[in-house]
């Protein structure tokens, strides 16, 4: 088993934020500044396709469940992305990306491909940081764990969640059924899940396929106006009351 | 013009209810028990098909925007619904749906024309009671006004609200399209919408309908697992911070 390696510390606002590797793979774990070492849950993410780890989306997201919820909050990059190498498989796909969205060719089968071959590496690589996580005295290895994952989150999520019987409660969103329904049918946690009603990349059907493939007896489906990347702000608002209320946390107002 | 005339008053829980008729029309007002009679948000409120002003639903959601957003809230019993006299057609509409219930046969057709007689009636009710209460010191004519009706309450509220310009945000959900997509093709303001996957008697393609019928700019469709009659609670914490984020007021930890 890969450990847990602490690479860098800073705080803000009541916020920690620590930089750490687990088997080479570079990732940052958000607590309560104040916490005094007190175990929490914890929150894993995984950030979307060209994006990182502390992304703003991320430290945002981060922010809302560590000082709303007391949560602690992990993000890994993902294959080539990042602080990570790309490899030339990598390159070859981004600019095959590129090049249908210049064309204005479809850009959902290139995305669904290129994030089920990132998916395939990354969700051992997430396995080995909860592990490594859990070996920390302030997470440890009882407590319920959340997974949050939009866009190529979920492409990592879904399938990493559908093996993963420590993840007691998932918020996904915005991907193709293509890959994904299959895994999806073996998921049966709760699950909070958005989808964008005027999305120019996944159509009503596909987003509503993949919302339905899920077995959980308990899921929610926010669907909101806008295009792709207008997903509205107070979703993640509504994503850290769902974790609050399924790992089990008082949400503060600023939550 | 009505006005209004208050005909009970008592308060608990930091909860003032005050009973009151306009034109012979029953209705309850809530308000902040110790607000000194000042200015807030009015939401108006519509119950559901069998139930009455006083039901808990309403008392509760009642509760959620009073005690965690300082609003006023009221509702009006239906016609036939309530302290409201049964007409021989409400006799005879209700013994109806009994029947084809008993039977095994489909509601909605019933639901939709009696809800749709019913509608016609409660409009210019509603429109009496909103008059009245903007009359009323601590609301007012300026302010912000709401909307929140499910099942019933949504087939009374998307017409009046389509006709109605103070309304400047609502809550509907779990009706069917026949009647009133082409009046949910009227109303431009924010909406969130509820819906069940399971419903047994409203289909997803026809819930989804009216969803995509509204022609708000901003509109949020939440779609949760169950049968028709399990709506999760959380839906309702849900509206009041919806309706906070529109009228303008700070949820406390309550709501």
């Amino acid at each position: 088993m890969h450990s847990l390696q602490f690479t860098a510390e800073s705080s803000s606002n009541g916020l920690l934020q620590r930089d750490f590797t687990v088997g080479g793979v570079p990732g940052v774990l958000w607590s309560p500044a104040h916490a005094g070492g007190e175990r929490a849950p914890l929150v894993l993410m995984a950030h979307g396709g060209g994006n990182h780890k502390t992304h703003p989306a991320m430290a945002g997201r981060a922010r809302l469940l560590v000082t709303g919820c007391g949560f602690h909050v992990a993000v890994i990059d993902a294959p080539g992305h990042g602080d990570r190498p790309r490899t030339a498989h990598d390159e070859a796909e981004i600019a095959e990306l590129f090049r249908a969205r210049a064309a204005g060719e479809p850009e959902g089968p290139i995305v669904v491909r290129y994030n089920d071959h990132l998916a395939q590496l990354a969700v051992p690589e997430y396995r080995a940081t909860l592990d490594a996580l859990q070996e920390l005295p302030e997470i440890g290895g009882a407590g319920p764990v959340g997974f949050w994952g939009i866009n190529m989150g979920t492409a990592i999520g879904v399938p990493f969640v559908a093996a993963e019987p420590r993840i007691t409660a998932a918020v996904f969103g915005q991907h193709w059924p293509d890959v994904l329904a299959e895994k999806a049918k073996l998921i049966t946690i709760p699950i909070e899940y958005d989808m964008q009603w005027d999305d120019e990349h996944i159509s009503r059907e596909e987003g509503l396929a993949l919302f339905d493939a899920f077995a959980s007896a308990e899921k929610s489906l926010h669907v909101n106006s806008g295009r792709h990347k207008e997903l509205p702000r107070f979703e993640a608002d509504s994503a850290a009351r769902f974790f609050a209320r399924h790992l089990g946390a008082a949400v503060t107002a600023s939550a």
